[in-house]
């Protein structure tokens, strides 16, 4: 018979190796990180326990060695991370997300937090839900502490913390274009590895342009209604990678990435992120007998990010600050007309990346005993 | 019959529907950021050609439409974008990757460039072939500019573009801690999801104390010789989920990533980036019937991350600057003597994004006769 190298506890079972690896004590766990010191590679075998013993909330080993090694877990802990009949994953602290169309948005009616009145923190609430979020009334000067209140700002290019979205002569992007191009709905950074989970700042110093109205688009909702509708389409855009460019003369960069437009995570179970940008795209990485069928693809996706159904369309009035989620939503804008008024964003970067990490904080004291102690040791 | 919707330029086919989209005209193509701005979406069908010539170098058709559209195309631009037998990826300027143990790498001999007197460049090329590179003698005060010249610096939590590691009470991280603990080679960041394709920057101010010699081992060579030695430890971290994390009470983040260890690019045939540090591991996302051989493979992976048969030890000088790659080399340190004296490394971070963005750039002229064309025209 094969020996059982694990424990059962409260009907979920535990193994050995996993108990022992996930050790507490301030041996095995670095005392003012947290962090694991312990390395299992060091064990000449599997290690095994001279006894087990649950004594009130918690379940104590001690494990053969010279000497014996004792260790203590919660018990409320240890079935958090239970991964006995389902795979460990606990994240039940993450907000379920509302995918929206424009009816379906205007159903949420979402709201405009002001910057002033409003601390409850509406915004960020909103932000994991529907993926944008809007402040209103913020004044300019505190624009920087109200991101950083968050994390740090990702510095792109040689733009500093901050860059401008305004018309410009001879522009390196489209969206500077002095002409006040229209842009298609779109996913910023398309072209840099680095920037996959970013969360992107538009702040409104000015808009007196005639047109230029924003345009917001789900991402995540399209590729779910493509999943049902045309479900091969849905299949080719997860499945095939392109590439995306940007060409920078001034500051001599050309930047390439490829990623699947609509790119799933690890188990291929759920969206990972939507990256599209139709004025970087060069081309898809297909055999030439798949070429048309991606073209047909493409073009269905385009269809999909014009359509008035999905398009929240508004115009951001000076003191309004636009956040969303760049790996999720799409943003473009209406043509406005060249010369006819200043148009002003002050754009910044920052990782989503900041946002978890302070949401998971805020609900560790609910779900882990063992960290939540550690927390509140001093 | 079916319509053939393409034409064969020198034994290569492209589609009407792929040059359609890849038309360089102004209209098509903005004019001073060469973005695309012509939308195939819009054209009621497939495009069509009313004529097809090549001329000289180059391919020139008309467009059926009211009014007909010209393009043309320079024909050794076509080609090296041709996809027909063969995936479309003209990656041809990438540097060929050295990977190495250490017999390998002495056998390399790598260059400590001279911060003064080498202008070459060569710590580039060997930061694209070993995955690191070390410059000399850099005075302090250049750093900053040192690496402004290839791009932005990475700001991470709160310390603005540069941290410190030293030993200090109370720290939030095993590499900070005072009693000065050995690191097994990691990769930084492992948390994060905006982080995966860094360049690190370590920057010796002093180094009195006793050990802490740095360690630096080819994540990307132990991959190989894995899938080879021990294919079956190889697929179990390429195909696993696992959790990092990182707990930072001061500043309010408890970060969580979710990734395999050896993550493969797009198509599975390559290696995209190693993402291993034990100190931040916290689970397997797997079920309890493969949990204990995800533990042999992790134990495996510790083994060869410390045989010394993969590892290049040396100890850094102050004035002396390590540049690697975060996602292909993993970095460690031997424990040091507490209080035998004061060590102190200035640490930043870059996106690799900007090193190939500028490799790219520099290798355009040789590449894309379009580009470099529209590049040459002002």
């Amino acid at each position: 018979m094969t020996e059982q190298r694990f424990v059962t506890i409260r009907g979920k079972r535990f193994h050995w190796i996993w108990l022992r690896d996930h050790c507490l004590c301030p041996q095995c766990r670095h005392s003012s990180s947290f962090q694991k010191v312990y390395d299992l590679s060091e064990a000449p075998s599997t290690p095994e326990p001279l006894s087990i013993k649950e004594v009130g909330d918690e379940l104590q080993i001690i494990w053969a060695g010279d000497p014996p090694h004792y260790s203590t877990y919660p018990i409320s802990w240890l079935l958090s991370l239970a991964y006995d009949n389902e795979t460990s994953d606990d994240d039940k602290s993450e907000t379920k997300k509302y995918l929206w169309n424009l009816a379906e948005l205007e159903q949420y009616a979402p709201i405009w937090s002001d910057a002033i009145t409003d601390i409850s923190e509406n915004w960020f609430h909103q932000l994991r839900e529907l993926g944008f979020s809007l402040v209103q009334n913020l004044p300019s000067q505190e624009l920087e502490a109200f991101i950083l209140s968050i994390g740090p700002i990702y510095h792109k290019f040689r733009y500093g913390p901050f860059s401008k979205s305004q018309a410009i002569p001879n522009a390196q992007d489209l969206s500077q274009s002095a002409e006040g191009y229209a842009l298609l709905p779109h996913t910023d950074s398309s072209f840099l590895y680095d920037s996959q989970r970013m969360v992107e700042y538009f702040y409104c110093v000015e808009n007196q342009a005639r047109g230029g109205e924003s345009i917001l688009v789900d991402g995540f909702k399209i590729a779910k209604d493509l999943q049902e509708e045309n479900p091969e389409v849905y299949q080719i855009l997860s499945e095939t990678p392109v590439e995306f460019r940007h060409l920078h003369r001034n500051w001599e960069y050309y930047f390439r990435r490829k990623t699947p437009i609509i790119k799933l995570d690890i188990n291929n179970d759920d969206i990972f992120g939507i990256y599209f940008s139709h004025k970087n795209f060069n081309h898809p990485l297909v055999s030439f007998e798949k070429m048309e069928s991606f073209y047909d693809a493409y073009s269905t996706l385009l269809r999909y990010l014009k359509s008035p159904k999905y398009q929240y369309c508004f115009k951001l009035m000076p003191g309004d600050l636009l956040v969303f989620q760049n790996f999720r939503i799409l943003h473009g804008r209406n043509a406005f007309v060249a010369n006819s008024g200043h148009r002003e964003l002050t754009v910044a970067y920052q990782s989503w990346d900041y946002f978890s990490g302070r949401h998971n904080f805020r609900n560790l004291k609910n779900l882990y005993s063992a960290e939540s102690m550690f927390l509140k040791k001093d």
